[in-house]
């Protein structure tokens, strides 16, 4: 299945807590992939994750939330992500395109479509070969979470963060052929497992 | 003329050296119109302007330089623009749209069509009911900005200039109900009876 001469754009994405950053890390190890995420891979991308996560910072209101990281995937992807897709490398990222159109879309109630052009623009329309929804249940998120101080997003409530993982489980369901659900819940290895698995099964090994 | 209820939004644009920002000062001052500006009119608008501008920081790609220039006037919108007119105030902005389409379209080559539909959804469509180019031949532009430093936009060349004036010419040309075009090269008191003028005829007067 592989396509030569450029390298696969896999996505992690999930909740806060449900465990992508983790299972990103492994991923990108096993694979031998360049191992990045967002908001922040970037110079400009630390300077905005600070504008948009801090809980001092004045809030963005939703459409500058979602400009902002558009904003900085634009830059991660002209910096980091094509350069590497460019010299045949695999990419693992820790949040993509999906996460906008969860967070700022179901979760902040901006239309989806109009969102989605304008998240597709800010990359040219690059699109991840596969984008893996890592879900859990919303209470098993917030145990893993609360030893650590929340950011801005964290701290918003149950309700926002439930329509978030809706917003990720429709987006997996509309899309089956580069989208796939794997249970976040089990130990760790269970679900690196799951997630080489179908890595495997739909995007084979990087040549 | 006058919509009852609502206010009327007047934007001066034009090269930077072209003197809308005394003229933008002169003619709120004249209508008894709130006076400001983009980049930077809100707290998160500042930061924002210290990534665009400052020619220290990491330059951001186009696209990312256009994302960030639309969240800044999304809050713009949001926390200044919006509840002024809603109140039934007047507004006049040292910069809009327009600007983003010449800058970021014209300067930096990205395809206007797709851009105006980023620019547009970060205003929900807000347009101005009035943009007034005040327009200036390079060399006249670049003599007045001489005495000060430049910012990161400004340092750019003159071709990329050329190209900014051209775009919002175009811009003037193809809206001719929305735009209209004032000679900036005489004396301030004679552009600011040329745009009083042209505001006059076009909007009326503030009830």
């Amino acid at each position: 299945m592989s396509q030569s001469g450029r390298g696969r754009l896999i996505a992690l994405e999930g909740i806060d807590g449900c465990g992508k950053s983790t299972q990103a890390r492994r991923l990108a190890e096993a694979l031998g992939a360049e191992l990045t995420h967002e908001p922040g891979a970037t110079e400009l991308g630390r300077a905005l994750r600070g504008l948009l996560l801090d809980p001092a910072a004045g809030a963005p209101v939703p459409r500058a939330e979602a400009l902002l990281m558009a904003a900085d995937r634009a830059q991660h992807v002209a910096e980091v992500v094509a350069p590497a897709l460019a010299a045949g490398r695999w990419v693992v990222t820790d949040r993509f395109t999906g996460s906008t159109l969860a967070y700022q879309g179901w979760g902040r109630a901006l239309p989806i479509t109009p969102l989605r052009s304008v998240a597709d623009w800010a990359v040219d329309g690059l699109a991840p070969d596969l984008s893996i929804l890592v879900d859990v249940p919303l209470d098993v998120a917030r145990q893993r979470l609360s030893s650590t101080a929340p950011d801005r997003l964290e701290r918003l409530g149950a309700d926002f963060h439930e329509r978030v993982r809706l917003g990720f489980v429709t987006l997996a369901q509309d899309d089956p052929t580069r989208w796939a659900v794997v249970d976040g819940t089990p130990r760790p290895e269970v679900v690196a497992d799951a997630i080489a698995e179908v890595v495997a099964d739909r995007l084979g090994e990087p040549a």
